[in-house]
């Protein structure tokens, strides 16, 4: 036990408490105080680490994307957009009824299908919402580039997924999604400076 | 001075401290104690207020953006560049050494330059130092496509851009930069999500 608690890097109370919740496999008793644990127990951890810590998820969340890894009917990629489902919006949406029929236009363009549970859905409409009542609504056209642009990378992404073990392959793909948009961001603030030079010449 | 603080959403010392900073022109004096503000007055102050309460900048870089705006030697597009460059990052960065070679070469190989000033070379240094140190490097690829991506987004961006003021169009590009931002994360997770199951079929 102090062992995972060190190669994890989480406080021995919190592993027990994984335990207790059913978000982390019982290692093999041995003895009546002492149990064998394995990098099965370590991965799962990390990935518990990385859902909790980098994406910001409740545990009641994380639960379900456990659920999605540890459920055999699902293929490895289900697993991972599964994950990619239950990840928290970066923003939280208020008011989002006028540009629902907005988004629900542009996720058909795409030919885009959200799961129930997916509260992407709402979290665009907020967005746009935000973005009308200050003033500069985007165009469809600019929205339908953004999702070009989204889809490049997420192919690219997906592409880059090495891992065969599941749980390394969800925890690699949510913590490059997530560690990644600042690179994104900061990417298109140098592209933006960068374009604009070249129109001014 | 009252219209001008209704109009802009500010308060009159706000705008009076701007007056004194030099960041808003003064009116056109009309009697000891009254001044005429214009068009051009509420439009700097929306720009002020875009570029602190949005984009966060401290008051001393929104004179630089300014600035940028002011000077006649620079053309409409430069001073839309200007304003990016002087955008913070979204992240800060703590270790950059190890990475600066290779964010110098993905510059180099997408034929970018970064003005002086610029802090974003230092952010993807740092980005991509966290990134390798939590043990998910992306690969060349993969920022390969990130900086196709994000000039893809740069160009429609600025085809975008319809306004003649340039106080106007610098507002309009710089809050769209940063509204469009969480746009951007949410599409990049839905495609994710859509790329995975197509994949998994």
């Amino acid at each position: 036990m102090s062992e995972l608690a060190q190669r994890s890097e989480l406080p021995v109370p919190t592993i027990k408490y994984y335990l207790r919740e059913g978000l982390l496999h019982h290692g093999e008793a041995v003895g009546a105080t002492r149990a064998k644990y394995d990098e099965s127990h370590v991965r799962r951890l990390r990935l518990i680490r990385a859902l909790t810590e980098v994406a910001g998820m409740r545990l009641e969340d994380v639960r379900r994307v456990l659920d999605a890894i540890d459920d055999d009917s699902l293929t490895w990629h289900e697993a991972i957009g599964s994950a990619h489902t239950r990840l928290p919006p970066p923003i939280s949406a208020d008011e989002t009824e006028a540009e629902r029929p907005r988004v629900d236009a542009l996720l058909a363009r795409h030919d885009w299908e959200l799961s129930e549970q997916s509260q992407h859905r709402e979290a665009l409409a907020g967005a746009l919402t935000s973005l009308a009542a200050l003033g500069h609504p985007p165009s469809d056209e600019q929205l339908d580039t953004y999702a070009e642009a989204a889809t490049l990378i997420a192919e690219r992404d997906l592409d880059a997924l090495r891992e065969t073990d599941r749980a390394e392959a969800v925890e690699h793909a949510v913590v490059s999604t997530l560690l990644l948009e600042p690179v994104l961001l900061i990417l298109r603030r140098v592209a933006q400076e960068n374009s604009s030079r070249r129109r001014a010449n």
